[in-house]
């Protein structure tokens, strides 16, 4: 099964806005096993569609075609549509009313205009968007099929996993079932977390299922994906748990979750265990390991809050960082327990360091100190070396810092960066 | 003048990265009135990559094919676009010597493969590229040109805007040249700002030059971009110049910086002049501002460090916050104080507010309360409603309490919203 995506929007043209739906859409036809060899964008010039269409569909089985659904005279992917079936577009009247009834449900007038996105290529299908007002469709041409989704990224997604890729799927012939697992991984680098999975690569080749790739995701970590196909759901999860577990073994400590869990939610969640509160004091990171922080719902259960520590001044002043050096591990030490003390919390770690663009006080760009300060145990240091230009070390330092007191509460040493 | 843009890299397709590289394209050409109707991207397979090439071509006067100029087997465009020249590569001794010099200096050893980005289209010219191994390509045919420029985002841009642009340009006969300011704004809606240049937007459109553009850039502000022609460079500047000059009459203190300018650096810009050091008292933005703050190089001169307070307790007892409701004025004002006393800062800026998702102590997701203290007199407070769920509430409020500090350093009373 082959399928092909279209955007359509004359700001993505004129780079108003990056495209990041057909990267999504590309993503997740590759997760399906589904071939996927090209990715057009067209401005709301109905010719220009018409035409393009009808070149993809020469060479594919199917063709996703993004945006241009909304009610005004610009969009005209249902025309364009039309016009490549050869037949007429075709009012809908329940689909009219459900639209109406939508906007009457948030007590707004609905423009006419809106009627618009009640209409259908003749012998075309309608798919439902309870998220929005611009239905999809489902239409066939010559054997193939043309899918129109919003551009609205979450109606999007929505209409896509819910109906899009389910038709997909069924037409395909294909009746297995696909599974994806994400072990998001920190500790160590993209080229040696592959050398440790070589083998297990090897392995699968072979058997083709489930298969391994790598996603380099910044701040987000470096993910592992597996992806299985099943005979049905319980299947391609058994298949994909047999797999997470060999993984498991051999990455051990670098898996700090999966899917959607990121590393201030592991942290958050071990702390909340224990009962513990977290205070942080920050140096050349400014502000951005706690500003993460507070994206996990529920941060405010064990996040205390922060002393960003930017001037030297306030080190020694509010914190009591006696050491020569602001950019040492004993200044770091210094910090957390600075913080800990002011902020009246049980657990605090800390970062300073040298984000460039020059060195400072004769140490180098991109060195870091971390301080982790747990109840009971002696505040423990480490000094590393983070890559990259400003915002890059600033980014490593944040995640790394979280993972370090990650594994220090599973009661693992410190180790950075192996 | 018409040029189609081809993005080149397997990992598009299956949406690792997106393409951002086609949009900035897109914006230059939109910029230098260079039509572009179409982006496509390609994966790494050279008869799809030639069919699309020779496809494009029948439309369009010129392309730019961005990605795949890597040294690996899989870096294909340079193969590609000999294809549709009817070609041999031939390889560029000079060029291969220039590449195993840069790798000398940077006290690397070649791999062979690289040798591979030397090899030239016969016919073709290449690009020089200062800042990467891989140069970039110059090919005519059947009195057409095909650019290729590497993916990697700063050498495209450095490629594409001072060797690719003139050359089209040149090519297009146009003689004129084209300059471009962007006016930055914070406080009003998108449809109040368009509201206000109406006038403005009718008085151009008979005359063509200059234009005037509005792009929604988030935390970086409403933008409203001036792009002149003229006949020279001192004539375009002197057009852009004129009209911003009109916009600013209309716009007055909406308009916080010019082009890369940021809030921040506007706030920073003011204290600096008058000597004074900033402190920050934070609660729902959880360290977003001192972030945003510290990302101004030099923001040391000026900026002291901040408290992220984000429990109840440390606003009572490390800012003495007093005032019963935590998100009130009061509880800003307090804030404000309390850091300046903390950090000896001579100006404090503080936001409290609720960023949802559900109501706190009664008082609505979106509103929040900001004080700025500034030296001699009493500290100033609002409270506002921002709109948009938990992650635009904090940035919208981030923006907001510098735009506010910003208005009260020029000598004009706070009115966050009008």
């Amino acid at each position: 099964m082959r399928c092909e995506v279209l955007a359509i929007g004359t700001e993505l043209l004129l780079g108003q806005i990056v495209d990041t739906n057909s990267a999504w859409i590309g993503e997740q036809l590759a997760l399906y096993g589904i071939d996927n060899f090209e990715h057009r964008a067209l401005g709301d010039n109905q010719t220009r569609i018409v035409a393009a269409i009808r070149d993809m569909l020469t060479r594919t089985d199917s063709l996703i075609v993004c945006g241009g659904l909304g009610p005004t005279q610009d969009d005209l992917t249902r025309d364009a549509i039309a016009e490549v079936m050869n037949v007429d577009l075709v009012r809908d009247d329940a689909l009219a009313e459900s639209i109406a009834a939508m906007f009457k449900v948030r007590l707004r007038d609905m423009p006419q205009n809106n009627l618009r996105q009640a209409d259908i290529p003749a012998g075309g299908a309608a798919i439902p968007n309870p998220i929005g007002t611009a239905p999809g469709l489902r239409c066939e041409v010559d054997g193939k099929v043309i899918y129109a989704v919003p551009g609205v990224p979450y109606e999007m997604q929505k209409m896509i996993t819910e109906q899009v890729l389910p038709d997909l799927l069924a037409r395909s012939g294909e009746t297995s079932v696909i599974t994806s697992r994400a072990l998001k991984t920190w500790g160590t680098s993209e080229s040696a977390l592959a050398e440790m999975v070589a083998h297990r690569l090897d392995a699968l080749e072979a058997v083709g299922n489930p298969t391994i790739a790598f996603l380099a995701r910044g701040i987000e970590g470096l993910v592992v994906r597996v992806t299985a196909k099943g005979r049905d759901a319980a299947d391609a999860d058994a298949i994909v748990a047999a797999e997470e577990s060999e993984l498991r073994v051999i990455l051990g400590d670098l898996v700090f979750g999966i899917d959607d869990q990121t590393m201030e939610y592991a942290v958050l969640d071990r702390l909340r265990t224990r009962g513990w509160t977290l205070g942080v004091a920050e140096s050349l990171t400014g502000g951005l390991i706690s500003s993460r922080i507070v994206n996990v719902p529920g941060a405010s259960d064990v996040f205390r809050g922060s002393v960003v520590s930017y001037a030297t001044d306030v080190k020694r002043d509010v914190l009591d960082v006696a050491a020569p050096s602001v950019v040492s591990e004993d200044a770091a030490r210094e910090m957390a327990e600075g913080v800990r003390r002011l902020l009246q919390c049980d657990v605090a770690i800390a970062a300073t360091g040298v984000a460039g663009p020059t060195e400072q006080d004769g140490v180098a760009v991109g060195t870091v100190c971390f301080a982790i300060a747990l109840p009971g145990v002696a505040v423990e240091t480490v000094t590393t070396r983070m890559p990259g230009d400003r915002d890059r070390i600033r980014q490593f330092a944040t995640i790394s810092v979280m993972n370090l007191l990650r594994l220090r509460l599973d009661g693992i040493a410190a180790q950075p960066w192996r």
